[in-house]
C-alpha cells in the first residue's frame, strides 16, 4: 500500500479526495492536515465518513508528510508554494490541486493571483497534470499542477480541433457554466442557498483566473497563441461543469466526429458521444468522466462542442488521483470507476 | 374597464396572464377558456388565486370572446391559427402568445412547426410584438404575435449593435439559458424535478424553433440577413432567461455603453446596467424588465452582451400586457410595476 | 403620507420590508440605516430595487428616526433593546422584528438569548403583534414585538383548538419546517447552497429559541400553561414555513372545520381551506396569508392541523406592516394584497 | 457468479438496482425487462450506465427469468402478483420491491390498492424483508416483500422503543418527509420541477398506502396493535427520507441512548448517532445506511426519534440487495459499501 497525505482537508476538494481515496485499493490515507481543525476527527466534520475514516486532522508537518509516497495539496491558492520546495527537497512527490504551479510564467501568475510567487523557479519543472495531453510527463513528475475545473472541460473539448489545426485560432469562445461547489466551502453571502438558488448569472466576465490557464493550455496544444473569449456562469446546483465551445472551421470537415473519436479512443475518462447527443452534467456526477458531443447548425460557420465534467472529480480530486495513479505506476483508472447515480 | 378574455388558461403563460391582469387597474378579466378544465373554478387549479379570481374555466366560444376588447391566446402552438380568422372577422383584437403568427414566411413556419399553417394570409398582417422595435405598429395592430422568450432576450441584447452597424453580422452567437418553466406545465419525464434539478444541459443544439424567429428579428433590425449560432440550455430553476451574446466589433468603439444607454433611454422595461455589471436573473424575476450589461475582455475581438429577463413575464405574459396597453392606448407600464423579491 | 424608517436594512427582513413599503400607498420610506453599509445606495446592495428606491443606507440616528411616524427594527436580536428606550421617549412608535420584546419574562429571555436584557421594564408594555390574537392592543401600542416566523404559523394553527378548549393541553406537538431564508443573510457554512440543498434535517431539537415564545403565546390563548414539543426542520428552499400540528381531541367533534372557519371568518390574512385540503407553501409565497387545513386519520386520536406561511412576510415583514396599518389606523390589508406567483 | 434478473427496469428503483448490481462482486445481471422499452439498450435510457451495462431491455419471459438465481420485481404495484406464482413454481427466488406482498391481510391490501389480489395465498408465505426484524426468515425465503421507503425509516426508528415496551403504544406519531424520487419516474404535473421545487407540502394526510404497512410492522414488533398517526410530506429535493417520530415514554428512562445502541450494535446498516446529534439525509445519500438520533426536550413527555435513509437505497434497491445477500448466503454488506458524496 502506498501512503498518502492531504494538506488542507477541510474544503470540498479535500473532502472529495478523502472520499475517493477511502476506496482506492492500493493506497492508504495516513495524514490529513488542517490548521483550523487540528484535533478534530475527520468524520465529525464530514459525517458521511463515519465509521470509514478514523483519522483526525493534524497540524501540517513536513517531516510527517515527507514519509508519504504522495502528498496532495488541497489548500487555497498561495499556500502550497510556501511548503512545496522543502517537501520536494525531502524527496516527496506532490500534486497541487490549487493554482500555484499551473501557470508557467511567474509574472502572469502574480498578475492574476495578486501576490509574488514564492518559488518561481519551480514553475518550469511542474508538470501540468492533464493526462490526455501530458500523460508521459506526469508519470515522471515529482510536482504536478492539477488543472482547474473550467480549464479541464474547455481544453478537452477543444483538443482535437486545435491539435489537428481545424479551426481559426483567433476566434475561440468558451461559454462555461459551473455548479456552486466550484466556489468552495467558505462562508460567503454570494453562495448561500438563498442567493444562488433560483438564479443564474455570469461572473468574472471581465477576466477570470482560469482564462490565462486555458489560454496557456490551448496555446500549448495549438503550438501558437490563441484568441479566446471565456465567460463563466454560476448554475443553481451543487456539482457539474458544462462548457459550450464555439470555433470557426477553416474548411468543411465531414469527419469531425471521427476525429474526436480517434483522438480519445484510448482515453479511459473521455467519452465522445454519438453525433447529435446532448451531454448532461448529471451523467458524469461523482465520476472522473468527461463527456463530449459535437454539433453543427445549418448555415453556421461554427462548430459547437459540448463538454461536461464533475468539477470536483475530473475537475479536481478525481483528476488528481488519475495523476497519482500515473505517477505511482498504477492502472490509471484505479479507484475511479464509480457510476453516476440516476436520479441524481 | 376594458374586457379581456384568455383562451387556454391552464398553462404557465395563462396562469401568469391571470396573475398580472388581476391587478391591472383598467382591465377586467371576463373569460378564461379551457376545453379540458371547463367548469373548474380557476382558483381550484391555481390555489394562489383563491379569493381573488371567481371565474371558472369555460369552453372557448367565439361569440363570447368577440365581446371582449382584447383576447389573449395562451394555447399550444397551432391552436390560435384555427380560431383567429373568425375572431378577427368579428372585430376582436388579438394577442397570440404562441408561435402561430411570429414567422412571416409560411414555409419556414411549416418547416419548424411540422404542419400546414391554417391562415398564412394573416402572417403579413400580424405585428411582431416587440415594443422596443415595433411600438407604433403594435399600437395600430389587430393581431399581435407576442415574441418567444429566447427571442426577446436575444433581440434586445443585440439591438443596439445591429441597428448601429457595429458588428460583423455573419458571426453572431447567442448562448442562452432558461429555467424549466419555459417547457410548460405539461407532464413530461424530462422536466420532472428528479430529472432536471442538479443537472445542466444544452438542448435543441441542432436547431431550436426559436432560431428562425431570432434570425428573422435580427435580420429585420439589421436590414440584412444575419449569421447566428443559437444554443439554448436548461437551468435547474423555475424562472429566468440569461442570454450571453457574442459579436465581433467591426472597429474599435469606446462608446458602446453610451450607445446602449442612448438606445434604451426611453424604454420603460429595458435597464442598461453600468459597465462591468453582472445581471442576475433573480433581479428581474416576476417583472417585465430586461437588464443588459456589456463586457469586453482584454485582447478579445468580441463584445459580450448579457441580457436577462423573466421568461414568463417579459418573455411571455408581461410583454403581452405591455402590447395590450399599447393597443388600448393605456400607459405602457400599467399593471407591470412589481419588483422582484429578494431573496427570491 | 406617513414617514417610516427602518433600522438595519441589510438583512432579509429588512429587504422584504423595503419591497413591501415601496408599494404602500400611504407610507413614505425615508430612512434605512446600516452601520456596515452607510453611504451605499440601497439599490446597489439589492439590485431588484434599481430605479425604485433612491435612498442610501445611513448611520442610525435617534433624532432622525424620531421624526418618523413609525420605526421598524430589522436588526439582529439584542440590538433594538439598546435603542428603543430613547426612541420611545422621543415619542416614536416602534415595531421590532427581532426577538427583543417578544418574551414577557426577562429571565426566560436571558436564558434563551444568552445576555442580560437592556430594558426589562419595557417587556410588559410591549404588545405581542399577532393581530389575530391582539388586534386591539396592537392598535394602541407604541412598542410592538413582531412575532417570530415559527410562532406565527404554530399559534394560528392551534388557536381555535385552544381558545375553544378542544384538546389535551399537555400533549401538543408542532413539527415545523422552514426554508433557508429563516437563517438570515449572514455568511455561514451551514446555509451555503452546497450544504443546504438536496438535504433535509431537523435542527434545534433539544431547544429552539422559538419554543418559549410559542409556549408563552399558546399559554396566553389557552389561559393556562401548555405542554409542547416543537421540532423545527430546514427545507432546501428559500421561503416558506409549514407547520404540521398534532393535538389530542378531548371529545369527538364533528364540527372542527366549522369552528376554524368561524374563528377566522373576519380575518383578512387567514384562509381556512376546505376539509381535506393540502396547503402548499408556494400558494402563500410573497404574501401575508396563512393557509390552514384540518385532517383526522381514521382510528387516530389526533387532529392534524397544517398551517403554511411565507416566513419573511406573514412570518416577519408582512405582519409588521399589518401591525403598522393597525397602529396608524389604516385599512389592515393596505400594501399587502399581492398574489403568489405560480409557478413560483 | 449468481445470475440475477430485474423485471421492470425503467423506473427509479430499477435504475438504482442496476447501478448497485453493476459493482456487486458476486452477481451478474443477465436480464432487465421492460415491455415499453424492449429492444432499447439500457444505457440509452440511462446514460450514466454507458460503457458499463451492455444489456438491452427485453420482454419479460418466465422461462428466462426462471434461470436466474434471483429475480427482482421493480414493477408498479399490482404487476408482480400476476407473475410471481408461476415463477415461484419454476423454482425462482424472488424479491418484490413493490407493495404486492407487503400486507398479510388480502382485504387490507385490496382496500388500499384498489383491486383484487391475484394470489392472496402467497401473502402468508412472503417474508417481510426488513433484515433488522426478520433476518433469519429472509435468509430462508423464496419470496421476499421488500419494505416501502417510509415504513423502513419509521420502523427502524421506533424498533427499540416498541420491542422494549418503553412507550404508550396508542399515541405514536410519525411525521415523515421524502424527496420527490419517491413518486417515481412517471410523467406527472405534481412532480415537475416547476411544481415541486421551492415548495413544501404534506400529502396523503387522510391516509397513505404506507400507513397500513407501518401499522402492521409496528404491531408485529410490539406484539400488539398500535395507534399511529402518519403524515408524509414532499421535500423539494431528489433523494432522502427523514422521519421525525414522537412517542410518550411510559416511565423515565435514563438509558434510552444505550438501549438504541445495544439494539443495533450488530447491524451493518443502522448507525445510532451520539445523543443530541442531528441526522441529515445527505449523509446517507446513495448508501444503505439508516442514521438515527434521540432527543428529549425539557418538560416534554415525548421522546423524539429522528431517522434518515435514502429512499431509493435502504428504502428500496439497497435493502433489496441486502435481502438478496442474505438469501444467497453472501456477506450482508456486499455491494453496499459506498459513501455519500459531500457536498452532495
Amino acid at each position: 500500500m502506498f501512503k498518502v497525505g492531504i494538506v488542507g482537508g477541510t474544503g470540498y476538494t479535500g473532502a472529495e479526495l478523502i472520499r475517493l481515496l477511502v476506496f482506492h485499493p492500493r493506497v492508504e490515507l495516513t495524514i490529513i492536515t488542517s490548521r483550523g481543525e487540528a484535533g478534530t476527527p475527520v468524520a465529525d466534520l464530514f459525517p458521511n465518513l463515519r465509521a470509514r475514516v478514523d483519522l483526525s486532522f493534524t497540524e501540517p508537518d513536513v517531516n510527517a508528510l515527507a514519509a508519504c509516497d504522495m502528498v496532495f495539496f488541497a489548500t487555497p491558492n498561495g499556500v502550497a508554494m510556501n511548503m512545496v520546495p522543502e517537501l520536494l527537497a525531502s524527496g516527496a512527490r506532490i500534486i497541487d490541486l490549487a493554482a500555484d504551479f499551473r501557470l508557467k510564467d511567474a509574472e502572469t501568475w502574480e498578475h492574476w493571483y495578486g501576490s509574488a510567487h514564492a518559488c518561481p523557479g519551480l514553475l518550469e519543472q511542474a508538470v501540468y497534470g492533464l493526462p490526455e495531453v501530458n500523460r508521459q510527463q506526469v508519470a515522471q513528475a515529482n510536482l504536478v499542477a492539477n488543472p482547474g475545473c473550467y480549464p479541464t472541460a474547455v481544453q478537452l473539448g477543444f483538443l482535437p480541433l486545435l491539435s489537428n489545426s481545424l479551426v481559426d485560432y483567433s476566434r475561440l469562445i468558451a461559454d462555461a457554466k459551473s455548479g456552486v461547489s466550484g466556489a468552495g466551502r467558505g462562508a460567503q453571502v454570494g453562495t448561500l442557498l438563498c442567493e444562488a438558488s433560483e438564479n443564474f448569472k455570469a461572473y468574472g466576465v471581465s477576466g477570470h483566473r482560469h482564462l490565462p490557464e486555458i489560454q496557456q493550455g490551448l496555446g500549448y496544444i495549438a503550438k501558437q497563441q490563441v484568441g479566446l473569449t471565456f465567460v463563466p456562469h454560476l448554475v443553481p446546483m451543487i456539482r457539474g461543469i458544462e462548457a459550450t465551445l464555439y470555433a470557426e472551421l477553416t474548411t468543411e470537415f465531414e469527419s469531425l466526429q471521427a476525429i474526436y473519436q480517434h483522438t480519445f479512443a484510448d482515453e479511459p475518462f473521455v467519452d465522445v458521444l454519438p453525433s447529435g447527443s446532448l451531454p448532461e452534467t448529471r451523467t458524469v456526477r461523482g465520476t472522473n468522466i468527461c463527456r463530449i458531443a459535437l454539433h453543427q447548425q445549418p448555415g453556421s460557420k461554427h462548430v459547437v462542442v459540448i463538454s461536461v465534467i464533475d468539477n470536483l472529480v475530473k475537475g479536481a480530486a478525481g483528476q488528481a488521483i488519475q495523476n497519482m495513479n500515473l505517477m505511482l505506476g498504477l492502472p490509471e483508472h484505479l479507484g475511479l470507476e464509480s457510476i453516476a447515480m440516476l436520479p441524481v
